[in-house]
């Protein structure tokens, strides 16, 4: 099969690699669509040290199993589900796991993925391939309300106009009705006019700290030093973005102010297909392109590009 | 009357300063005891370029008032009561708010101190002044569960053998029954023995990452960090000790493991005078020194010694 693969030299296609194995519990699954992540482009810059298929967001065809013909999601923690971790009902933390294409796992920039069945979903008929390729990132942003609780009330900011910000703010302007993306770029912004929420550059953000929520989705060492900038004393932010580098910044203002910092990762694959199916988010505007796998180098380097929002993959056969 | 006055050249004694004079809302309170602080000692380093009386932790008697010939503690923010952040019931944050001894307000290391008549709690009759001198750093212990349920079962970890990492250990043993405390002092260790809590130097601290709950009472820039070696997934850390200092770490294994940092401040009186005169906080074992006003500066030299936990400040009249 066609698989992207990242090793010690870059990202390359490697034409010719062998069809993956399912292990015990896995199915195989033919991949119609993915998406490229931010994840994806920190781990081709060196984040974590992976190895081997790229790739953790995309819609697939089971080839077997309980949902064979279907089309499926897929979680993408594979986790022991024995451990105390894994017991206590934290799945998506087991220290034993693997994760598709980002750790010990080869991901779904391929036409060919092996997944542990208990992780798959079924995509409803409703929503089309190209909306559900969403689903894992728009899970990622329902977590931020399943960890923390938001209320119409809520004044909530976003921090980043990119894909993850751009979805984390549609899931959070359907819980408040005051959800303010506070991004870099104008042209990403107005996508958010459409939806009735307010856009604003960052030196337009407001002076006063007075944020209930803010959620940081810049992937950038300044994120939580600007969120400190806007959230009230005991107001909660939540960070979305991991950031490989480290970062220096004074955590008095956490103390003194009692804020709540919450790390929020992966989310709930149910809420977010529910969320596609009822249209209540709107992914559409966020591609920005669309590749063919044979081209996945050149599909990588565009997602890098200034402006880009999600950049399509699909693995038509050749 | 005498004060400790902290001013562009340091600490000294003043032995001839005016009498404070009550604002409205204020009364004027004979300070009996005081406790010298960490916050105290950050302050003389130049933390928030506090000029003016020191002193927040006291046991006093009210000269005037509901109270008036009645021993009370006084709750340590001055808030305004009528703004944005009061009304929604989080006075101790009020941006117009002073502090007393800490920010546009002059404390309590001085024979007399005025102090709004709400901040004012009497201490019950069974408590003695040396022990309720204690309340203001016991109801900062006390915000811990007040912000973070704790339950029987969860693995605490108190970060810091201080005074209060000694305090936050007691507070978090009625309510947990598996309370470590992490040290770098075996004497103060030892001091935790005598009430069923476990110590450990750091060297010995667990190596797994376990704990349900850590509480960064060490006042050091690693404490974060070694707080994120010990606390399992979706577990919790409480900053109790403000750093002026920056810090540089990384902050990805708070968004990849989910780990909630809650920063902690102020607690309430109310419990804190509960636990006292119930006898469930043993505070005596905590006393290092005890000084007169009049040798203030010796006094806040030796709370800066180290193996010192806390030293005690009589206000009796010369």
């Amino acid at each position: 099969m066609r698989a992207l693969l990242l090793d010690g030299s870059g990202v390359r296609l490697d034409a010719d690699r062998p069809d993956p194995v399912p292990a015990a519990g896995e199915v195989l699954v033919r991949v119609l669509q993915a998406g490229i992540c931010e994840t994806d482009l920190q781990l081709i810059q060196g984040y974590k040290g992976f190895r081997g298929v790229l790739g953790h967001e995309f819609v697939g065809l089971a080839l077997g199993g309980l949902h064979e013909g279907r089309r499926v999601v897929s979680e993408i923690n594979c986790s022991c589900w024995t451990c105390e971790t894994c017991a206590a009902g934290r799945q998506g933390h087991c220290p034993h796991r693997t994760v598709l294409g980002i750790l010990d796992h080869d991901g779904a920039f391929a036409d060919l993925i092996a997944v542990p069945e208990r992780n798959l979903h079924v995509v409803p008929d409703s929503v089309e391939t190209e909306v559900a390729v969403f689903t894992e990132p728009v899970a990622a942003a329902f977590q931020v309300p399943s960890q923390v609780p938001v209320a119409r009330d809520d004044r909530v900011i976003v921090l980043g106009d990119g894909r993850l910000g751009q979805l984390c703010a549609q899931v959070l302007a359907g819980l408040s009705d005051h959800v303010l993306v506070v991004g870099k770029h104008r042209q990403k912004l107005s996508l958010l006019d459409g939806l009735g929420i307010e856009g604003r550059l960052l030196h337009e953000r407001p002076a006063d700290r007075t944020a209930d929520l803010v959620v940081d989705c810049t992937g950038s060492e300044s994120g939580l030093a600007t969120a400190l900038d806007l959230v009230r004393p005991r107001g909660t932010i939540v960070l979305k973005t991991t950031i490989a580098r480290t970062q220096t910044l004074s955590l008095a203002p956490v103390v003194v102010d009692e804020v709540t910092v919450v790390g929020s990762r992966c989310g709930p694959f149910a809420a977010a297909l529910d969320a596609l199916a009822g249209g209540l988010i709107d992914v559409r505007p966020l591609i920005s392109d669309r590749f063919d796998l044979s081209e996945g180098v050149r599909a990588l380097e565009r997602a890098a590009e200034p402006g880009v929002l999600k950049v399509l993959l699909s693995a038509q056969q050749p």
